[in-house]
């Protein structure tokens, strides 16, 4: 019989709702030591708490935070609230022994971050970090294969991410729906939010970022602000792209906006080497494009690959359905609880720990301070 | 608070997974009246069942499926077994009251089917079978676009359906695994595996088919039997291809087989009318291909869909996650059962019923009939 | 120093064009023993004839083409005026001596086709019908494949040519225009216009077809016609599909239409064999779709070759400009005249000649023939 | 009848076979006041220019530039040479009263370009610079429908120019062949040569570029010289990437390599507005990507247009074939020439003149500095 991994979730967000999912869903296809429980659902507004419970099935719920993280019936928490609160409740939670996932990014810069670390290291407790994107097959399958050296030197990383849902000049910000567009409580824009991910991806296909170079930009100024009811100037980057160098020679170009029209959540990236080339995209996730320089030259070309194959070649995929059929988005989340609790039976971790998450954060505040000093940045 | 909807599960195979998944997550995502309850799964092996019931949190099991309907602890029997014992089943549950939902095709001929239409009526129970594409959101998109008139006469109409999973001649055929190569158990190849969702398709989108003209072939003439251990002429058709008539005007024109190389499971559709066209593919299923006369000549061109927007406007994806992240296969199931459970709150039957889905048994006798006789064909 | 090509030009039409510029490009790119030298021009209409011998600089005009034919400084005819003329003067051109190059289809059918290939085999002198579509790079390149058993056996083949040019109800027909609409002067429709490249391309890569079983359609019967100056019934196919045997044992399908609203001149095939597959699309004629079964399965996936590169690999290609940047269209005329040059030059014949367009001409007379009589029919 | 336009042609390389085929061609297709005469072909190499001029059917050659650009019977001087030649040959036809039509990039820096417009000025001859990207239809069709307002307020703008051709170390550098990679000959590696084009096209159709930030790398530091036989320092840039802002405060962002494998001439840009954006991309330069945000939402998606139809809607493509029937990469320099000889005519002179590509050589020049003083860099 599997044992109980009793899940304490704090927040019912968007987030909330795709941990959640992953939760109720992994024991159902994959064979796991641990099977997630429900336990308990936490966030200040009752009402709204208890209408998540029930939907998803929590067992109990709590309003204070610090309730959740001192009961016994709870190994871990789950902290899916926006990023200034991550520390306090992470740092708690280690302390009171419990395992601690963590929404990414990790926190509001990397000096917190930093803190956040030797908080859950003292403490020893299992945790990571959500980045969830190394979880999709494609992606996983680019990591193995650029792993197994069939890329060979690397030249080029290149990376968007796109969005264009903040274009309008009378959305508002803050507040528990646009608390992403307020400083405040998000640390920053695009950086913190989107660039996040693809930094995360980026260091594990391609290793360390060395330094950086970037720009940013708010194109609208001031937004009616949720929270204090009037017009606040905006402080959040709206865009934000940046050069960078990688340690093992490679150049990086990274962008990430939300005023590309047309695009909802176009998370792109390619990877250019001596022997072979990769790209891939979130809108098609299920795909992953390969040009292999062996080829003979007469039928050489990208290759579309549909990243549905069992047999253990395309990963994650022989616990789904049939090859052909494509998964989707919320996938992702199912497989990085799978890993997490593997990680638990054979105690190597599934990444990213917070350890792992810290060095995003280190290159998210470099691009930040380079934005602001117009110059080159070494990464901390 | 919801109202139980106890399921007697018949079958654990691939699409006895795919039902009961969807089972586990409607209540998640959609607010309904009624919840799924898991309360049986049925089959012959014991050791097998009772994995396939522990692995899905089915609360009991049964070896015998006659033990299963006569239970009064079950509203729903839901037939995943190989398409010749549909009518055994469907027949007896609906004479003891119970809703009967179907996996396709409904029956081994439309003969049979005609039987079941008529037991399942006389019976008076809710009934649906599993044609599931309907509920893609990408191709239930197009059904209201065809319907709100925005591709006007229609001129033409044409679908695939490709695999090349059978190539292989040291592929055995029949038993569990490979039953849908034995005509005894599945009554036809492609054409009641495949084609079968290519006409439910076509007929909800495009309406009746009047005539139809086939041509079937068996690649492999003999395989190894699972069942006899000894090699058997091979009855199925691994290929099947027709020109037919629609009623309104329409030319259509019909592919499917397991010998397409490089194709997993291509189902594609497109569909031409004076104003505008359609074109949909299963390996991208969260796409709609959309041609626009009305657009300005100079800037008209297809459109890709991403079919992953909010707002009652995309079919269904306001229930999931946000704008451009996209959802897979096993959602369509989810979505029907939510349209089976609202059908039985409002009393209007979700379609596909028994009697829907008859008419594409008709079309598929007609085709396998026209396949033979070698001659044009009309449908019953 | 180059010989001279003398060549006599029938007609002026988009054919016309689309030769003449290929007589004119041909010695630039390619280094012959021929060089085309643009002798005369010849339509009835005077001013017209004068005005495109003008433009394009031939030499000379004529009105009569039995002048032309007579002429002796002419040492090949281009018949590119409508299909029912196409037997008097290839006829009377041949029996003068003169080589025939002759727009497709060959004839107005086979008989009438046989005819001529008689007369021209009589005469001795080399020929060759325009199904320019074989010496598209990718297409070409396509065959090599083929020829070289990258494909191994084959199941299927499938081809359409779709257009949308003759939807509107007040389009007339007949005349210089609009021929194409006029079954005295072309034929029929689609059949023998567009099916007929189609059915060109895979008897050339896929071999011999046996056996057809077809199904046309006129969706507007009666159009104002510009001759008569009165509405006349519409006597051509505007749609025509058509299942097929290959005598390799392989299924074909094919169709084509000017009602498939969105695509202007979309011809497209796919080739499935056990090995693998390809497929390729007019509206993107540089590039070639292959699938190869022998790559390694967790990187297998359909390659999009951009035939363009130089060495010899890419047919033609090396006479262009760089790798990466793309011909067009016209590009298939040039190599078209350059194979023919080259077929010259050596005394072997360039493919196709009238022999080898009859048995195009053959299939289209069966695909017509089985439309009207509804059953399946034996290519003669 | 149309008037001679007398050219004497400098260089018989790639630009030299391109710019000819364009000059030979332009009359067959566009009906204009001027006519092109090959008149002369010049380069120092006497059998090598002898064969080229024989080979396009120009009249005579020249072995000297100086010759020929003293010649009466020249009108017009194309320079298709190495960029370190072009101000003296330049400025010196200028001054004996040619036309100069000048390959791009104008010259090995500003300050030599500044020069050469002050000359060509001076001399008040028409010019024109060989920028032939703005002539690919789908190009041109970008800029009207940005000028049209189709896009709104510009927020985002980037651009790739990707390569894979030097990758291997044991390439030598320098010579006619590879001067390219030979810093003396050519100015700049990757920036002139290619983002140049990406720089014209960007400020065409987006505006000024205010303040760059740029980045460089040199990946084979050594190589082979064809001049001196031995391994000499690479001083090119193999890749540049870089930000900037445009005066319309829009974000751009450029790279350029010749590392990117699986890539050959993969030149694309997008460009993002509050009421739609825009893609292209060079390898299927036919096509053009729209996404018009007012579109219904329910059927929004990105637009694939395919660049061929006529009626004066889709730039240059009713002097073509018919709608559906692409053209390719050389059309875009028979465009250009088709646009200075109506400029001739009218008197408006066709963009863009030596004036307009100071502008990129001033951008490039900025963009090359930024990289060494490794700072944001405002263009002079």
């Amino acid at each position: 019989m599997a044992k109980d991994f009793r899940i304490g979730m704090i927040g019912y967000g968007f987030m909330g709702r795709a941990h959640t999912n992953a939760y109720k869903r992994v024991s159902d296809f994959f064979d796991l030591e641990y099977r997630p429980v429900l336990k308990a659902a936490c966030a200040r507004n009752e009402e709204s708490v208890k209408a998540f419970a029930e939907n998803w099935g929590y067992e109990s719920i709590e309003t204070d935070w610090k309730q959740l993280i001192a009961r016994d019936d709870i190994d871990a928490v789950d902290i899916c609230v926006p990023n200034n609160l991550h520390e306090e409740i992470a740092t708690a939670a280690a302390e009171n022994g419990k395992m601690v996932l963590c929404e990414k990014p990790l926190a509001i810069d990397a000096e917190q971050g930093e803190r956040m670390c030797q908080a859950i290291e003292k403490a020893g407790v299992p945790n990571m970090v959500w980045y969830n994107y190394r979880r999709v097959p494609a992606v996983t399958l680019a990591k193995r294969m650029i792993d197994d050296g069939l890329l060979g030197r690397i030249f080029h990383y290149r990376a968007n991410f796109l969005q264009d849902w903040t274009i309008a000049e009378d959305l508002p910000q803050g507040g528990a729906a646009l608390w992403r567009l307020d400083a405040a409580a998000a640390g920053s824009g695009v950086t913190g939010d989107l660039l996040a991910h693809c930094i995360d991806t980026a260091i594990w296909l391609n290793g360390r970022i060395s330094t950086v170079n970037a720009m940013t930009e708010t194109f609208v100024k001031e937004r009616m602000h949720n929270l204090t009811g009037k017009k606040e100037p905006v402080e959040i980057d709206d865009a934000c792209a940046f050069l960078c160098r990688f340690s093992n020679g490679s150049l990086g170009l990274f962008e990430s906006t939300r005023y590309a029209r047309g695009h909802k959540a176009l998370y792109t990236f390619e990877i250019n080497g001596e022997k072979g080339s990769l790209k891939w995209d979130l809108h098609d996730l299920h795909r992953l494009e390969y040009f292999n320089y062996d080829d003979d030259e007469r039928v050489r070309g990208w290759r579309s690959i549909h990243v549905t194959d069992h047999g253990g070649d395309h990963p994650y995929m022989d616990h789904w359905w049939v090859p052909g059929l494509q998964i989707g988005y919320e996938h992702s989340f199912v497989h990085q609880v799978a890993d997490f609790l593997e990680g638990l039976a054979t105690g190597q971790a599934a990444s990213p720990t917070f350890r792992d998450a810290l060095e995003t954060q280190k290159i998210c505040d470099a691009v930040l301070s380079s934005a602001q000093s117009q110059s080159w940045t070494e990464v901390a």
